[in-house]
């Protein structure tokens, strides 16, 4: 570094702290920047907490009104903006008790009986990420509906099976799209594994102990909608399985968009032609106006690395943390607050993708004859028809093939005398199998590409969602 | 570089490569070296789709015979280590399949009828890391029972509990260990979804289409133990989502052993001396024989480091896979057996510690009791017994372990006069919950850690155990 | 979920994307969010191209003028907060030059020749990192003077070292500190090798082909501080090298940051009180005025995982991009950006910590010479004044601690006949070895404990900072 | 899990671990397995220290001789695979010892004299991670002057240059080439910069602390070719920045193959056809034997995968860890041996590949010339020689391409009337800039894709390389 670049760096770096240790220690401690999103839930918790205190004679059942009322006067100022947020009060809770505190006066101090941040923003928390399983579950529904309209319309329509990014064999329109539906519909069972494994409640768990105080777990856990209350209170303040959990789930449904959405900015090449893209998902260029830049399907095929970066993240930030609470789990909500906003924006952005594209019929049909993609069909016939070992059936095509490729031709079109000489009790029947649309009516195996299997498993899945 | 060690590289670079590019491509192309793992699976996948075949007319009865029988040959050979494998072979399919044409002959060659290795390997796999989700569960298991057994010992010892490292309040042994009991429940929980979702068999999607032989998926499906058969052949050939969700479950595993591993260090410490580790999983020094290290908790805390990376590397792998079958899925295999078998050593060695180590019941005790533990435990009974508020009892509580501070006694010590000139209302009673095992006692709230609600969860385990 | 939760979920879902394709598009393709922080680089860049343009005769000197000057305009109006950013303006390129545009009219429309978005914001991003590794380099620098600081007050204070967190031999406090100075002095020359090598101005490669322009991109680059133009134009446009490189530097510098903060947070603890973290960067509890929670530390011990996390994101969106530009690169922003000011806050915080915090001088005196911790002198004193081989030595060594152990007291306090007894050679000699002291002050090998050595090495890091 | 299957896991895992608790912590403490691969660098340490030991009077000349001699002959054992390697002898250190005793007797026990394993493994890994460095540069450059002589070859080969795979303006081969020749130089230098500061010794730090036997540390590291010994002990011991700075430089030279890679399976597609992969790095079908599967791109896009899964990997192992040793620090060589040859076999192959891989330049000319990839070049000669602002030119050359795909033709093929319609002003010398040679010639801007351009930047590499 010259010297000049030394001083403003060092100007840089004392302009960001200048305000000394004070203002240093309220940066990195202070969280109500971005917990309070958490605002809904903290006071559904309090409220739930509020009741069951009343009902189980701890607090008074005026003071527990007067709260209940006081916490929902909080929660419309929070909707409708007019809440002055404090960072010297460091988090969403004691944001939302000081300010009851002003609404309610002393019965605000009774709220706070039998529990702690520590149990009370595991509550908190859990609400928040347990609303966003459902909301991907949602959202993939959405997406899953979009792809099976794409796949109904194109049940029949041919088009090349790649292995290696190379033709293999032909397939069909809709069954491509319905193995996206079937790798979502694992998605959305992890998310609803995950929604029912974290459906405990932490509340209650107080600092880490317990209480001395006659509280019903149950009936908070139940006021909440969770299944049970958590059965250890060290536990329930320390882990943050569900919020891991979650961000798995979500990583490998990005992987799931990133596969896709790599294939729609390969089929939009000119060189594939394979979909195009509606201009709401794509950017143009002023001087090109043919061309049309895949913009959205490439930023989804980014996002998995900010929920992945956001999953390897966390795990870092919870090895080997001692029991019970430890600061650190601080770290755990922006993560999965971005990593939620990304998988949601990335479903809503696929399913409109996926909506508003257009696939090019014709050119997945030229694209499905092309390379031999049938040859495996002639193989399977001469297994079946004449009963020659796979091995020597391959053989056999093998020759055919560069026979064809030698005369500049395809399959079909090589004579029966051709063919015969090669192997001479190939029959007329052959042809059957060497066409695209014969190929693929042909392979009903199940799950396999015919479009009669593809219209049974869209009709399926159709009954699902 | 100084020129001799440019040299040195060069030739370091070159003997590694001398053999020329035909031996660089084998080096990176086979896969015999690992998937050699997966011969029983490969065998076992393979008899089943030999008596499907002929159950559906395909082959013939006798051949179908010949191939089953020859097989279970092939297995014995690999498993008594008589086997030799072939890298010209490339990978664990072809070798299995040259050796059976060895011993049987022509019917060898019809084996491979309606299958291709794409749909067999990612059988076979699949069946692999399905048992892994099953050992899983059972090292969890083991785990469990040797903290129960902890739990049950010391159910009642008391120790600090923390929060930041930091004495907070009172908890025992038991509901300690029985914090981690909750944990592996859930590590359970999640191999045992990730087992059921993966439960299906992709056996009969041939290279990517299925396939026009009228074969019996059902069938396959059934005698390998799969509930049912993957609905899509595209998908079956490219999904690697069951590793992927087991790797995902082994992290959160890991992440929870490197929380104990890390408490384990820190209480073997002589600092602490809250357990003293078994000779048989610490290592001593020569010259101070009082020295235990524990290198099996540190190694353990590690491990996660393994198990994660693998999680990351294959999620990479997959990141913007276009389908069906690409061969940078080969990838898979490494990692996830890296990561399990460091996944079921490490629960191994947790269990072998757990159930040899001893806790120190007098030093923990000692600690319980210092730090003003239970400081709470007053200001609970300032609300419960006198009707303050939370903030004013914390006020109070505040101000006389201050006074004890100043005395240089802990509180139980205070006299009631000393109590009573800091608030008037004071009796006598309060001296019931300043002991260490008053404290204790009093958190009967559910998932408390009162010893009569740590003896109910363990007696809820071991039904379930 | 039940009927009433997808409902809410779809409600949520709905909600949160109601406003339609459009919308989501313009969510997920919007950078202004974010990328308004590149203003002043993009405005430096702006003005830097507009004088070459100049200087080269492509535009006219007093349009180059007119838009140098309408620049600052604009460079101050973002800068005090009157700027109206526009999202349907989309990145900060665009709102800037709008704003000129109405600034200073037509002239505005020229400054874009010769140049396109892709060198534009490469160049932006570029200057930004190159500032931040500036700014890392600063930070690590005060630390390490922080570090200095404390270890030149206690170059002589002994503490235990350890390994495997057991007493393994006596160092000094200024010599623990001096390992972090080594560490970060690693730190920094990674950001300074980073920053020299990012050094190269990506501004002139236009599109991606470079231009027919005759532009001068020496000239730009210099007037940027660049060391040079990049001398591809496809890299230029693509490479993201550059962030990475920053974020790899930081992940390891948070590793450290860690290692330390683990360091602290078990030094605070009840057990060690090896050292008293100042008020100001701990919390405490309204009842346990004793208690001092070192949150600062735990914080700082998490923020690898975010730093870590944006390496791997940021890796994760460049596996597989093909050239030149692919708008997968716009998310490199977002995780380089928080990754640096979580760096930058984290070197300030622990700066703050350490030079507030006391070490507990008599509480790591203590420690230190407990544990036997100079059974190691006693052994290297049998080698060399006896001229035992070191295995045999090892064996008598272990023998006297045995003795000591079994006598309840410490190695210096065994009689000269005892020593005798077990190897009897031993001298009186043997005394001035097992003080913690002179173990201490023995150790002068060049980076070796001895408080003789521990300044040396603070001098010449003095004389470097 | 059904019974059956409970009990197949419960055989399985018993049968994993049924030789009981010392078998689990030898399986888990012993490093033999792996850390064999240090065997070299091991004894060229123990050499160089007992040379110092017997230098410095520590030791007899003799004993120094046998010493060295004895592990001269020790390492030709080893490199002879005559050696028998002992799992209960733990570590290759302990292995090289105890054969040594048994070679040279008694003066093998001397060898340990003033060192530690602590300091010993350091010094072993580093030296084996330093020539790593080594094979990575020698490795780089060898792919650089394979991507330096395609380059050469078609300095002048006319490709479409892409925006989001869309075509954009028209480059040429070589332009690309050197586009990874750029990345590539950037990958040596930082590998040559992570040696450069890994090249410290920690060789004398010995168990943490230093030591008091009067050893020349500098003798040692230079010895070995170290620029000097580490300054700390404690750091020398705990430190593995080395592993991870090469990690992070693996990780991206990785990422960078694996852009190539894929460049490479897209453009072997039957839609791109735009390179012809050599045989030899494919692998093909025994019944389509046009058909070439780029399994080696594949395979090398794959691997940054394990790479960059190995430096998150040992980024957690270190997290958080007290100094001075732990022995978390032993899993850091697995990863790194794999890393280091993943990362040797990607170079090498990729090298093959380049190597033999042929350009369809037909296809790469055709391709270059569609998608109006000249409209930016007629923009730009607007502005030049028409003094229009750059978004009026813009908007005028988006009308001329609108024009042009309403007839079906491309630009060139636009008559003068049919231009000065549009714009009356442009002449004739409009059409010298729309051939796509002409527009690839004209874009001399340094680092530009203009042949001249290209070959300047080939000559210039090849001074370096």
């Amino acid at each position: 570094m010259t010297d000049a670049s030394k001083q403003a760096a060092n100007k840089m770096w004392g302009g960001r702290f200048a305000a000394g240790p004070d203002a240093i220690m309220e940066a990195i401690n202070a969280s109500i920047d971005f917990d309070r999103r958490l605002a809904r839930q903290d006071i559904e918790g309090s409220r739930a907490h509020a009741a069951m205190l009343a009902a189980q004679g701890i607090i008074s059942d005026s003071d527990a009104q007067a709260i209940r009322e006081g916490l929902l006067t909080v929660l419309s100022e929070i909707e409708s903006g007019s809440f002055e947020f404090s960072t010297a009060l460091e988090d969403i809770h004691m944001n939302v008790e000081a300010r009851l505190k002003q609404l309610i006066g002393e019965p605000a101090g009774r709220l706070h009986t039998a529990r702690s941040r520590n149990d009370q923003v595991a509550t908190d928390f859990r609400l928040w990420v347990r609303d966003q399983c459902d909301a991907a579950v949602s959202g993939l529904e959405e997406l899953q509906r979009a792809l099976l309209a794409q796949a109904e319309a194109g049940a029949e329509w041919v088009m090349p099976g790649f292995t290696h990014l190379q033709t293999a064999q032909p397939v069909t329109w809709g069954h491509h799209m319905m193995a996206y539906v079937e790798m979502l519909g694992r998605d959305a069972g992890r998310f609803r594994d995950a929604r029912a494994r974290m459906n405990e409640c932490p509340l209650g768990a107080a600092a880490l102990a317990g209480t001395s105080f006659p509280i019903d777990r149950h009936a908070t856990a139940a006021a909440l909608g969770f299944d049970r209350p958590m059965a250890n209170s060290l536990d329930a303040v320390s882990d943050r399985d569900f919020a891991l959990e979650f961000l798995a789930a979500a990583s490998l449904c990005a992987m799931h968009l990133s596969r896709l959405a790599e294939e729609l900015v390969i089929w939009s090449s000119a060189q594939f032609r394979f979909v195009i893209m509606s201009d709401r998902f794509s950017t143009g260029s002023s001087i090109m106006p043919q061309k049309k830049n895949p913009d959205a399907a490439e930023l989804i095929r980014a996002k998995i690395g900010r929920i992945m970066g956001a999953n390897v993240g966390l795990m870092t930030v919870m090895k080997g943390l001692p029991l019970a609470y430890c600061k650190d789990t601080q770290e755990d909500k922006e993560p999965v607050f971005d990593a939620a906003d990304t998988l949601m924006l990335s479903l809503a952005a696929m399913t409109g993708m996926v909506s508003d594209m257009t696939a090019n019929r014709e050119a997945l049909a030229a694209a499905a004859g092309s390379g031999f993609s049938t040859a495996t069909d002639l193989a399977d016939w001469l297994v079946r028809e004449l009963g020659l070992p796979f091995r020597e059936a391959h053989h056999v095509t093998g020759a055919l093939v560069a026979l064809a490729e030698q005369r500049g031709c395809d399959l079909p079109e090589l004579s029966l005398e051709d063919m015969q000489a090669t192997h001479a009790d190939i029959t007329e029947g052959v042809f059957e199998v060497l066409g695209v649309e014969n190929s693929v009516a042909s392979r009903t195996s199940f799950g396999g590409t015919a479009p009669a299997q593809v219209r049974e498993r869209i009709a399926e899945w159709k009954t699902r969602l």
